[in-house]
């Protein structure tokens, strides 16, 4: 276990950039993450640990053999976190490399869901739901950012994550055999509770706008939760979740 | 219009306590909103609007007539606001005198929900589902929090919100002829797709220890929202959003 004291180390570096840097992140392969119990879990599920860094001291932990692991003192620790007060570990997991997928039993689809601790909800109730992949699309943030993993509770471990460009989502589902259905607030859309979700895809879009014109144009048809007149909107988390709820009802 | 020039000024003062202080808040009978847009909602809910603080110049809007108002130049707005880069403005609303309930259609309870952007997106989802009253029991976020009021995108200017101890709780429900239940993650608890939960109340708990004994104990019955064995929880505006999806399906 290398004991680092200083903040020009090259791993306190790349912590750093793990955390700040989307694009470091895809160069890497790898993501931050924190705390003693998600690192349990990340083990559990069997995710790719690669490095720790302990606050202080080394916490006993079965199955961290194969990992890199470092510890530093506590205001250097806090120096590394993209969080306040984190009584740590951090720790970083490789991203699994998600290859073309042999087949989807449903799927939610996101559009430029922009809040890290919405998509990270999303995969969080995907996963509780049972639902197969969440595609990601558009201006989305990154599943890989340190608030959307945290969102997550240990999801990001276990749910299928796909991202991929706008025009070709539709012939992956096409593929898979699920009909794709558009969340909008226009009320000629068909009342979600008319439908039968189960083998199909939902897409939710951001809560600003809504979903793009070109992805509607994709869609089956479009889909509609029903709300009181006065409000205007659901949380895009909230809104996903019905549809999710709907799909595995 | 007054305009502001010191950060000693009384009103900057009480703006930035109504930011930070809920007892306060309480105090004042204020709380502190954020933006245009939400200014236009809270005028167009009848919400009365105690006073406005302009960055750098007024904007115009009808039904302002009757509240203070001030600008500032943007650093000092910027030193008032708890929003970093808020092109304003900022707006105090008072808070409403909750009597009695006359009658209540459904309920949700929240108890000891803490993270204000939940508590924030429950109040708006009950808004959008029409939930009749939202309570507050245990130690939840302060539903008048800057982070709470955002994430109820102006909901928290329609929603009934009752705030009291849990021993008045069931005593209210009872009044108005609701049952309660109970969310958990207790197996032998009853699978809400097999409940009738119209006119009920049904009731959330932290997401990370559940409800309390002393709630759980004042329940018709226990909840359970199905979920794939492998996953823990759901975050807790979720779990509320599918228990009130559920409440007006």
């Amino acid at each position: 276990m290398e004991k680092i004291t200083s903040r020009k180390n090259a791993y306190i570096r790349h912590l750093r950039m793990l955390a700040a840097d989307a694009a470091y992140r895809r160069e890497k392969g790898e993501y931050l993450c924190d705390g003693y119990k998600l690192l349990g879990e990340a083990l559990s599920c069997g995710a790719s640990v690669a490095s720790v860094l302990w606050k202080e001291r080394e916490q006993a932990l079965p199955g961290l053999e194969d990992a890199a692991q470092y510890a530093a003192p506590a205001d250097l620790f806090d120096f590394a976190s993209p969080m306040k007060n984190s009584p740590g570990p951090l720790f970083a997991v490789r991203i699994r490399g998600c290859g073309k997928p042999g087949a989807m039993r449903n799927a939610i689809v996101l559009e430029n869901v922009q809040d890290p601790g919405n998509v990270g909800t999303v995969l969080r109730t995907a996963n509780a739901f049972g639902i197969d992949t969440v595609i990601l699309t558009g201006d989305c943030a990154d599943p890989y950012h340190p608030k959307t993993v945290r969102a997550t509770m240990g999801a990001i471990f276990r749910q299928k994550i796909i991202r991929m460009e706008l025009p070709y989502v539709k012939g992956l589902l096409d593929e898979m055999g699920l009909p794709l259905y558009g969340a909008a607030l226009d009320p000629a859309a068909k009342d979600i509770r008319s439908l039968d979700l189960r083998h199909t895809a939902v897409a939710i879009g951001s809560e600003g706008r809504g979903l793009s014109l070109e992805l509607l144009d994709v869609c089956r048809d479009k889909l509609l939760i029903p709300m009181q007149q006065e409000s205007e909107s659901l949380n895009a988390a909230v809104a996903a979740a019905v549809c999710m709820w709907e799909m595995s009802r």
